[in-house]
């Protein structure tokens, strides 16, 4: 199954990529890697999530939040390899979650974007990941997620 | 026109690159790509831009702080490569803004950063951003940023 | 002498990696390199320095927070590596400190990092650094760091 139809499956579809909000590109391509810029939590229709966890957010919409971004740096990646079908798999995630300082449980909100890349590309979606909470976030989305992927040889 | 031509071209001197703040290096070389350190927002002329987004600094003065951290990432640079003409462009910008919880232009401010990259090395100093606010930074530094550049092959 | 050898002569030991919080793996090899997960600051017997520098803890509690994300870093390295011997240095830190908008002492609480990491690799172990302070981190952890590790070609 092509990741095209997986994403179907899921019940998930990517348009284009989000507009960068400065000078910047969506993703560029390097020694078989690509790397994304930062993907906030708004889809395409503009559904966005924003907001602080722990200040009106629960651990729920974070995932979800987080679920839109990974969602988002797919679309940025396509944007370079025109498609998904060349990609392996995910080699970093990092994730920022717009937080109160008392907020600590970072790693079940960012895991929306985690479950996303496993449920796609299978283990080899499986990656390494920093998560960290943030004081804010651009245009004040809840969370924001950058990703390395891997291209097929 | 090389680099050097272009920055005085621009008003723009390079001198030594800051003295790392802790036990480690301005720049790596490493696969035919430079790492650098983060880099505050102060000229070499310790010209600081200190201080919090949203808490007496404006937009105005994030995008300055913004533009010295880019200066010296390309200190930073030269540093290790002896001359700015043998980098390519740059791939990657993360930076990070000290800002209050309510502020959501950080994207305006790190343009800062990605205008200067794009004077210089015009389309190949287009790069992907992370750009996210932070609660501090240190030395109360307003803006961070560090950069991976691509070399010339 | 090998690294276990010099981390013996240190008086640390390493055990196995902490398991992480989500669906993300520990570290990953890329190109030679290995990639880790972002780690917090606990040791493998459950000692975390937990809460926010500037508020009940001190620059020389972060220092030691640090030291053991280092640690955990390099049990993240070796449970893809098996040995640390085929580690030649650290290519990037990157740290990440929970602290107060009025702090300002980062750099010395990520030399807890590495100095570590210099201790063990000498200069090869000499990295770019990037340091930031967090509103929160995982688990309410103080510091949380990833590596870029060399591997020995």
């Amino acid at each position: 199954m092509n990741v095209d139809e997986r994403l179907k499956q899921l019940g998930l579809t990517l348009s284009v990529p989000r507009r960068p909000a400065g000078n910047y590109r969506p993703a560029t391509l390097w020694g078989g890697l690509v790397f994304t810029s930062g993907q906030g939590s708004a889809s395409d229709e503009d559904d966005a999530v924003l907001g602080r966890l722990g200040d009106g957010l629960n651990v729920r919409d974070g995932y979800r939040a987080a679920r839109l971004c990974a969602l988002n740096c797919l679309a940025a990646i396509r944007s370079v390899t025109n498609s998904l079908d060349v990609v392996e798999g995910i080699l970093q995630v990092r994730g920022f979650v717009a937080a109160v300082p008392e907020f600590s449980d970072h790693p079940a909100v960012l895991d929306g974007a985690s479950d996303l890349f496993v449920e796609i590309f299978g283990e080899a979606g499986r990656h390494v990941r920093t998560t960290v909470g943030v004081a804010s976030l651009p245009k004040g989305y809840a969370v924001e997620v950058d990703v390395i992927a891997r291209l097929r040889t």
